[in-house]
């Protein structure tokens, strides 16, 4: 039997702190190391800021090279920012160090439309290690780009795809729900989303894996944000929301093929929301419904990542994406 | 740019025909020769007998070596029969031929819980020839096993799996209404069932691969089949069932491992059943709920299996599964 898979992970938020606790609970994987720039962490015991229930002798480090110094490890759990420019020096730094990456960046999740040079030299970067690099999460990763187009594996042929994700970010994490603007007034959230850094990001991301991999030319795309307001009073552990202030957002992305619109992608996330559910209409021949119910982007991003370790071990060198592997499943 | 991938289709009933006019429609696929035993369709011109509206100058042959002796191919659609002891010398036949196969081969879609010695000879013999071969199809192939798995992707924990299938036969070609039993009486059915060959094939495959890709041991497999029956006559393009006579059946299988129930597969296809659909129940952490809409057996299978060529082509020498491949899509 071959050794447990051994684990960094770079970034201890609450995504990085729920990737924490399910690796603790897989008896194929070892946490041996962790690192956060924030000085409240940074020192401490991962086990108690993970909140795992127990301390378990890591001290949690603020810069990766100090973990390195002190252990080794095969791969790194990257849950640092969502962010190209942000998270690049990251990536470099742990391929240099050779050990592969899970990211959960939505950024680097297919950065191959948006972001080509910088993936081209993270890919360089990484075939030069010999280790392989992945970013996945539910949405980019999943929802509206990868399940999407396995779907199309029993399709004739395909006409358009709308993807709709409708969140209740009152069971999401507090940054969440600030990143979609909770509490804000409207010129707040308009100013905020106009600098960047706010609202969902992931569309453009899911756009060009859809397009690229069904080999369409995407020559126009459209994204547009709207606030959801508070009719009354709301509030969550994180947020007290009067009414007519921001309880979160509407997001909706456009692809454009030559022959016109071929796919809708729309993202609704605000506190105190009906159901979660997403639903993917695929017309072509056949027309496909399909709804999911459950898929909390908390639960479910943590989840992918760790899942996706093993998968990312035995790939070839090179920033991968989600279409170059055989399915994630629990492992 | 690459030349076309050039067809054969091995098996011309109406999964095949449907195949045919697929690869037609397809400008990277070229049908270069089209092999089938029923001495009805030999010698005719392909393009008619799978309904394309034209000629296409190819003449069907009755056994593979007489195309063989024509044409060369990359890749044979293998759509002959469910079974392993029949379509076993076929694909045997094939990989001394050195071509890939996409088969539509229930049995062959996970054959490693069920026919283990068959499917070491099938692989070693596609290892020697340098070529893979997949089967797959709506169910087996995605429905049942690999799109469930698909989604744990997303589950951090996982306790139960549960997948209900209703489909409209009365939508479906004139042998599969055959194979459900439809017009005979229960104890036709009975005897028919008894004696194997008749009802849907797959669910032990994929059981087998649910349970070997989550590494969980199956202790125990059951399965049962009972005959819906006709309340008031029922006419379709194929058969007129008077009430009282068998309109389609229901089949049930489950898969223990050591710790009880994991998987249940519900299988229900009748002439006259209200709308199509599909439920995938994912117990665990998260609890997942997908339904699916337009997933017609027939449309899906002759599609999942043309859109897998050129995934089964760029794939390692050998006998694939559906867990071996990233995911397929329209290509």
């Amino acid at each position: 039997m071959e050794g447990k898979t051994r684990v960094i992970i770079y970034g201890l938020g609450p995504i990085g702190s729920s990737v924490a606790r399910l690796v603790l609970e897989r008896p194929n994987l070892e946490l041996v190391g962790g690192v956060d720039i924030d000085p409240a962490k940074v020192g401490k015991d991962i086990g108690q800021v993970v909140e795992s229930g127990k301390n378990l002798g890591i001290v949690i480090q603020g810069k990766l090279s100090r973990v390195l110094g002190k252990t080794e490890a095969d791969v790194v759990l990257h849950t640092t920012n969502s962010y190209f420019d942000l998270f690049t020096p990251q990536i470099l730094e742990i391929m240099e160090s050779k050990m592969d990456i899970v990211s959960t960046s939505e950024e680097l999740s297919f950065p191959w439309l948006t972001y080509p040079e910088q993936a081209t030299k993270i890919d360089a970067a990484a075939k030069k290690a010999g280790k392989s690099v992945l970013a996945t999460g539910v949405n980019p990763g999943f929802l509206m780009d990868a399940l999407p187009l396995s779907l199309t594996a029993i399709c004739r042929r395909v006409d358009h795809i709308e993807v709709r994700r409708i969140q209740n970010a009152s069971k999401r994490r507090g940054p969440f729900q600030a990143k979609i603007g909770s509490g804000m007034t409207v010129e707040e959230f308009r100013k905020k989303m106009d600098g960047g850094r706010m609202g969902h990001v992931g569309l453009v991301e899911s756009t060009g894996m859809v397009f690229h991999t069904l080999g369409k030319k995407l020559v126009r795309f459209e994204t547009k944000v709207e606030p959801v307001l508070a009719e009354q009073l709301v509030e969550t552990p994180y947020f007290k929301v009067p009414a007519g202030r921001v309880i979160g957002l509407k997001q909706e992305a456009c692809g454009y093929s030559d022959q016109g619109e071929f796919l809708n992608l729309f993202f609704k996330a605000a506190l105190d929301s009906p159901e979660d559910q997403d639903t993917i209409i695929i017309s072509g021949e056949p027309n496909l419904k399909v709804t999911l119910q459950g898929t909390n982007g908390d639960t479910a991003t943590s989840a992918i990542a760790v899942n996706a370790i093993q998968r990312v071990r035995a790939a070839a060198p090179g920033l991968l994406t989600m279409r170059d592997l055989p399915f994630i499943t629990l492992s």
